[in-house]
């Protein structure tokens, strides 16, 4: 089935919101085998709504919208629905009851605005918002259908999941079914990979397609294959799997499409291994990465974010003589600060970084972008100076991938 | 200036890339007084893309596309746009000597793929992307204009800074000016604000609108006015701008729109304190937030994060008595490790988190989303309890997020 996405809201037309919203609805869609096929984000306006509803429609018959559903005066969706589709807006006592039961849960109180949130347009069948006060409204005509979903990630998020997507499933059949896989690989630029790979991309069947998704510092290469046979998919997809891994080897850090931070942790759990991380210029945002996956307090034990010298001196050992002699962005340094973050936690792994995220801090030979990165496993100690083009936010993330891409590299030997 | 944005890319279709790139350009380009109309997200098909450019020259006389500019197979913007404004693909030797730069400047060497982004629309007049190999193009035609730019985020924002908004600006006049204006709003949810504001909401100016913008914790609020008579909005703003404080007073914890971590620094600085923070489960994010905004280091000296309750012990000074009587989720850990912090790294304030992120460690009395949070300033210490829903990314940016609030509201008192 092909699906159409309508987000809606001024805040994203200027930017101070990030719509995450249709990234989320494509990705779980597409498990499905579904396609989204256009995203249009337009402001709160009716005429927008009306014509982004005629247009989504020329082109799909399921049609998916978020936002523009809060309780205050900027929000007029539930209005131009009502008019485009019909009906009249009537408060549903059943929604009210849900708006009362979930502003209960929050311990605060109803008021008039909440109250508001209950009148619906008789030309739809509501879906009960289980975790927030906006309802879901699901339209039908001629055969077609939209769903008008709350703009907050985590009510839309848990609703699409709980009700929206089972009951699109039970409305539409499924025609088609899609597989994708993807490979993590570190080391290779994007052009040298597609060199690498062209005979391998030439020999694909015509019915799968190899797609490459560079971040800094990785490429993510992403067989999909579209068919109705899914015995032969999931066959061939198994056979380009193994042929990749022929090709590139330890270049491929996974099979999954998971982030760093998680293949690091599967690596140290079988092996019994743990971790810490001694951060300076990456602020703790590896430990946040580490952190970020579930399970993760079975091989990290800490962190220690050494913004200033004396802390890295008195906690990581690091050696006046070595920060006298070289300075804090340095190998000495950054190496110290591996070993030590070891001693001091007790841990049999570790990264650690030290560099110049900048604007400020630059010296005539360390400009900013300059970084060191140590990984430490057990007795074996690597460093290497990298040297990152851009902002603040992108050294301190570049610095983070690369400093995990060290250890994965020295875990997967 | 009306603008359409088209984003090309099937990777963000199935959700595997988050565009941040159309957020980007609505921001810069609301800050001169343009709007971004609406926002087209597509697959990498030719055909979409002809649909897409069409649509929105019907709305707007500038289309910025941003993507399917990269070496690889699955990029086809560039033929698709030379079938729509006429003309053929040549190699373009200026094209091709920038292309030679980049790569040298990356110490990579050339190859057949680097090349063939050389090869260019005769219809286009390209402008050199000095920050990558993908040239930005500029097509025109009937008095409209289409810029192509590359996907990659940190390519389209240098060279957008750079080359094409001055050049735009210098293309098409300006015909409006628009005025934004952001308060961080703590301790509020959105209905209750609105109905607080209710009044001020009524008496706003026609050209003035008042947009709610809530995050978890925080409610942005947003005044926008636009009109052509510059001093008369400047003057209005700094009037409802009094309004606002006057109604809210501290709960406003910033005029401008910015991150609390970058409020937090400039109390921070004003008042000469030193900052630390002790991190559970938020791993080190809070230290992250901290430590994103430049110059942090004139006032952040650094975090321990103790994802084991011997480093709560022994660095944090945390008493055994403590963890063994109310366990390690508890307030008096909680207050012992932002004291200890404080301790240890000698600083003058601190934030400290302990809590359950989940999906596991929950116990009967401490379900996941079980978060005990400090915050430290001088003498003064505080602590609660919260309980965040949902996920452990949830929990963990909640937890991030209330944690700086605790902490600005004792600066700002």
């Amino acid at each position: 089935m092909d699906v159409s996405v309508i987000v809606i809201g001024d805040e994203l037309l200027i930017g101070q919101v990030i719509d995450t919203n249709s990234g989320w609805i494509a990705r779980h869609l597409n498990l499905l085998g579904w396609n989204v096929r256009t995203v249009r984000v337009i402001g709160d306006s009716s005429d927008k709504i009306l014509n982004a509803v005629n247009d989504a429609f020329n082109e799909t018959d399921i049609v998916l919208t978020t936002g523009g559903l809060g309780p205050t005066k900027d929000d007029i969706t539930k209005m131009t629905l009502c008019q485009y589709f019909g009906g009249e807006m009537v408060l549903d006592k059943e929604v009210l009851k849900n708006v009362e039961d979930v502003i209960k849960k929050r311990h605060l109180s109803m008021n008039p605005l909440n109250e508001a949130q209950a009148i619906v347009p008789t030309s739809c069948r509501v879906i009960q918002n289980q975790v927030g006060t906006a309802p879901i409204m699901w339209f039908e005509k001629d055969g077609k259908v939209l769903v008008s979903m709350p703009g907050v990630p985590f009510e839309m998020e848990t609703m699409m999941e709980r009700e929206v997507i089972p009951q699109l499933l039970n409305r539409f059949c499924v025609d088609s079914y899609i597989e994708h896989r993807t490979f993590i690989v570190v080391g290779y630029a994007e052009s040298a990979l597609a060199i690498k790979l062209e005979q391998f991309e030439n020999e694909l069947p015509s019915y799968i397609h190899l797609a490459y998704l560079p971040v800094p510092g990785i490429v993510r290469l992403r067989l999909t294959g579209e068919s109705k046979n899914k015995e032969a998919i999931t066959q061939d997809m198994k056979t380009l799997s193994d042929k990749l891994h022929n090709i590139l080897g330890s270049a491929i850090v996974s099979y999954d499409d998971k982030p760093l931070s998680e293949i690091i942790g599967e690596k140290l759990k079988e092996r019994g291994l743990t971790l810490a991380t001694a951060e300076s210029c990456t602020g703790g945002n590896v430990a946040h990465q580490i952190t970020a996956i579930a399970g993760s307090s079975a091989y990290f034990l800490g962190s220690v974010v050494s913004y200033t010298n004396e802390i890295k001196q008195e906690l990581l050992n690091v050696s006046a003589d070595v920060l006298k002699e070289y300075g804090a962005v340095s190998e000495p340094t950054v190496r110290q600060m591996a070993q030590g973050v070891c001693e001091l936690l007790g841990a049999d792994c570790a990264m650690a970084t030290s560099g110049i995220a900048g604007p400020g801090g630059a010296t005539a030979t360390k400009p900013v972008g300059t970084v060191w990165l140590a990984a430490k496993c057990g007795d074996r100690l690597e460093s290497q100076c990298k040297h990152f083009p851009g902002s603040r936010d992108r050294v301190i993330d570049r610095a983070t991938t690369e400093v995990q891409i060290m250890l994965l590299k020295m875990l997967s030997e």
